[in-house]
């Protein structure tokens, strides 16, 4: 018997009518012998719904209620599809984060998994019984209701799959699985048939929506087969996997973009050691993930500009404190600018292939773009630039590197 | 300090809107110097909006499934309103049945509360915070979430402020209180100053939407003073309490109405020992509650009619059953009747009145009403009669009573 997690996300189970395509396909997959276990997100709409309530009673909502707001949306999904199930022949049951076992740390909102039991989710298995996890929620041990941040469900999924030992961790979306980059700005954009988790953890942390970052590494950690395809479908979508030695014949695989960062700069920062250690901590302790960090020495020898990348949304809470280090620092200003990009070039191959960032610079060169802020890894190079260049870069990028070419 | 258990219905916490005034109420009350803990019932729409939704997926939907989903309404309900009592500078935190600690039964969608441990909403008064509570749902030993039965928020409410030794029990609403009939029937319907249980009781059972029947039982047994208010007016509602000397001088103070009930009659069955408890057991074992109970000797001496009645919604339930208790007793046949409505007359002066069940039989017959049933307790007089003359059974009762009158 091969067992299966599958993850459903929200407009996957968007409607009555999309959760009933939902249960039918699984218990098509159950009836050809397979043990399937679901895990699904909030009907499409509903979390944003939800926010959207939060924000008209608070403008900062405090996020232990946050997160038992949100939860809720699960719990239908779950409930709903079990009920569909049922009405298959399929003997279903729904379980919430709490019930399976989801056990993490006290950061709501973006809580990080410590231990999953599936205590109860086995026992369903060796039932018969379909089990219906709601995705995107955990528990602390003091028994408050947790999430895991955007995107939770694929963490859900993988670290189910990765408890249960399951065969394989399916991620149905709406798209048919991971491209070369974003169809909606590249037409010629290719679906991958495979990539390595290194590359999907790029491309993922870097913007491509189609699966989360941390549950791409959940993945790698635990060595979970996961694939990327879509509900709407039948085709084989894209298998994310351990790195083989095919991977490496190509030296970029695709090409990520985000928008969604606010650069900050803070200017004429005295340029002794600890300075950049104190700022970062100081972020750090407020719960933001800074990016990406450039630090430049001022027109002034002495004095250096530093600065950095992070997620638009913790951009008040974030010049909070840079404005309070640079007043301490003396520093000469700050600067804040929402209207940037990031563009992406990952791959494995870049570790045997050379010239692949002189490629990039000299591309986005060409077509006058002007790179902001370099940041690069093993396996990818990123640029900041200004936002309105982002499907322009993308676009010279992708044919430069000929990515639309098997 | 006085500690005050305020429950809001769904309409009250209905919208943003709303709930921003319940928290200012709530505020207000604290700030007076009270400590008050809130339950909230799902934002009116939403249970029936998710009803609606488990409808479209099955026909029959699974009893645990229907209780993971429902319970998700007061989730979101209960995480808004501690939102916007920390926007009003309380601090708040939403608590689930779970985290109440209100132990129930496995009767899913009708569960029983065994027991109330409240130890996080205590620890929380004592910490200054308002503890809002998700009300109408609770948990079993096993850790499955139950809901307790339309209304059930009234109960929450009552059952906490018996664990909570709370020195009251506000339930708001959207009427002023408790009235001697519905006033969309009757106009001069007048607003009760002060209700005993026992009559509470009998007028919840019986169809007055204002307060859940098991509630009152439960207030009853634990002594929890309750009043039944508006929450769109400061009047002082209904004082809900125990039976005393003042209201015994009056012989009827309601008059109650339930048109969702099924009257279901086995005719010609035998006439001997053990037929009806036969018959009441299988019912009672598929969970249904039976209402009122007639046994009329058939015109065949040896022979007998058993009339009764259920709650609509479990009319094809019964039906299955009687079907096949009337096959295994041979009976003349059956017949279910769901045009009927039970008019109750109900007071605990009636304990030292007489002839109030003479007057209730001749006015109905003055208006030309038939009466099917009948059935009377200390404080009751019920009559089934067809469903097309509830409204003017009871605006001739209401007017041969003279409840209109102080």
């Amino acid at each position: 018997m091969v067992l299966i997690v599958q993850k459903y996300g929200g407009t996957s189970v968007g409607s009555a009518e999309r959760i009933r395509a939902v249960a039918e396909h699984t218990a098509e997959t159950f009836r050809k012998g397979n043990m399937v276990v679901l895990v699904v997100s909030a009907m499409g709409g509903e979390t944003d719904r939800l926010i959207s309530l939060a924000h008209e009673l608070s403008s900062n909502p405090h996020e232990r209620e946050m997160d038992m707001l949100l939860s809720s949306g699960e719990r239908i999904s779950a409930a709903l599809t079990a009920m569909a199930l049922n009405e298959q022949g399929i003997k279903a049951m729904s379980f919430t984060g709490r019930q399976v076992g989801i056990i993490t740390d006290t950061s709501h909102t973006e809580a990080k998994i410590e231990k999953v039991t599936a205590d109860r989710v086995k026992q369903a298995i060796d039932n018969g019984i379909v089990p219906v996890i709601c995705g995107f929620q955990g528990i602390t041990e003091n028994s408050d209701v947790t999430t895991l941040g955007r995107g939770g469900s694929d963490l859900t999924a993988v670290a189910v799959a990765a408890a249960l030992h399951a065969d394989l961790c399916e991620i149905y979306t709406d798209v048919e699985g991971v491209f070369t980059t974003d169809p909606d700005i590249v037409s010629e954009a290719r679906k991958l048939d495979m990539i390595s988790y290194e590359e999907m953890l790029e491309l993922a942390s870097l913007g491509a929506k189609v699966l989360q970052a941390r549950s791409v590494e959940f993945a790698k950690k635990y060595d979970v087969r996961v694939v990327v395809k879509s509900s709407f479908s039948s085709n084989p979508g894209t298998v994310v996997t351990r790195e083989d030695k095919e991977m490496e014949k190509v030296a970029v695989s695709g090409i990520a973009y985000d928008k969604n960062q606010t650069k900050f700069t803070i200017m004429g920062v005295p340029d002794r050691p600890g300075i950049a250690a104190a700022l970062f901590r100081n972020i750090a302790e407020a719960g933001i993930v800074v990016d990406m960090i450039v630090q430049n020495i001022s027109s002034d020898e002495k004095l250096a500009d530093i600065s950095f990348t992070v997620p638009e949304t913790d951009t008040a809470k974030t010049r909070d404190i840079v404005e309070k280090v640079a007043r301490e620092l003396n520093a000469a200003g700050i600067s804040t600018d929402k209207n940037i990009a990031k563009i992406s070039i990952v791959g494995v191959g870049m570790r045997t292939h050379s010239g692949v960032a002189a490629k990039t610079f000299q591309t986005l060169s060409d077509s006058g773009i002007n790179i902001m802020m370099i940041s690069t890894s093993e396996i990818k190079i990123s640029c900041v630039i200004d936002s309105k260049y982002t499907e322009l870069a993308v676009r010279v990028l992708h044919n430069a590197f000929e990515l639309e070419k098997e």
